[in-house]
């Protein structure tokens, strides 16, 4: 049994987060039984995607311009930072209704086995930032895993001597998970409950 | 936090069998950030897969010309008929080197609740093979789960006074699971220990 073009799509799509190999190719099957309509609409949706919405030259957040809209918003609160992993954190917190500042995406953590080291995120932008705006609180929100933490207590010792308030996002959330996949509620009280780095 | 060309990616991933909402999410999140040439080489493979393979128009499983190379193998046991719901179910049978018949794909089981009836599935094509062609055996490899077993007593009640010999794959999978997903070796003796259908 071997069909080229049905193996190449299942290792692109097994490549995909969270997708097996059992799973790319059920989906693939699907795609291949379903209306020529679908796997149209799945590819534009993708160009439709990398054309229309990419990463705010400030925040590194999810922007349909230049800025996105929290950035531009003159209403958030400006003394106040939150640095988190990835642009997907940014949805989970504002969907909590808690937290009214800014944001920064570090777009990753620190994973020296991974090989990801601080030059691979967006720490010297954060550092740009810090030095030409005066925030009273950064507010580090990376996940509560071994590589968020010590992300964290990187950037807590990095900018130790600046005066600033460092705060963590509080461990309501259980240690090893992802705050992408944290239930609303604990999300929102690991939020009001954070408190400071030390 | 609105982004009109995220939701509708999303919306399109989380039609796919097997995502939900929180992987279509991760997925597209993962298709943003990543190189250019991931999404392009997704969609490329999605349009080769509808353009270079289709269904055999005899037993109705993946092909790349009319016929498949199961149905236009003379070495193939042609006085044996395995009949299968899905084309993905063809591979996993192929895969136990335990059969060496001939396939019938039925594209589906029977299922009144979601209004699939007898003509929705490939059952009169197999009536039209089985007068035009003499098996001996005709292997009912259908899900062993409650539209699958309905599907096997359908079809043996339908041939009934034929004369064929009527076998159904035995239930050493769980019942309830999927064929596409028992493990080779239990797979591999429930076609061993294949059972007449009562």
């Amino acid at each position: 049994m071997h069909f080229p073009a049905l193996e190449q799509l299942v290792d692109v799509l097994g490549s995909l987060p969270g997708v097996g190999k059992k799973s790319a190719r059920r989906i693939a099957f699907h795609i291949l039984k379903s209306d020529p309509e679908i796997s149209k609409r799945l590819s534009d949706s993708i160009a439709t995607l990398r054309r229309e919405v990419r990463f705010c030259s400030q925040c590194g957040g999810l922007a349909e311009a230049e800025l996105c809209h929290i950035c531009s918003d003159p209403q958030r609160d400006q003394r106040l930072l939150c640095v988190v992993e990835d642009p997907s954190d940014v949805f989970s917190i504002e969907d909590t209704g808690e937290f009214h500042g800014l944001y920064h995406v570090l777009m990753g953590a620190l994973s020296p086995l991974d090989g990801v080291g601080p030059e691979d995120l967006r720490i010297e932008e954060l550092a740009r930032r810090i030095e030409t705006h005066p925030f009273d609180e950064i507010f580090v929100a990376t996940n509560p895993t071994l590589e968020g933490d010590a992300t964290a207590h990187y950037i807590s010792e990095m900018f130790a001597d600046r005066g600033f308030r460092f705060t963590r996002i509080s461990h309501g959330i259980a240690t090893g998970a992802s705050i992408e996949y944290a239930d609303k509620g604990t999300l929102a009280r690991s939020i009001r409950e954070r408190k400071s780095l030390e």
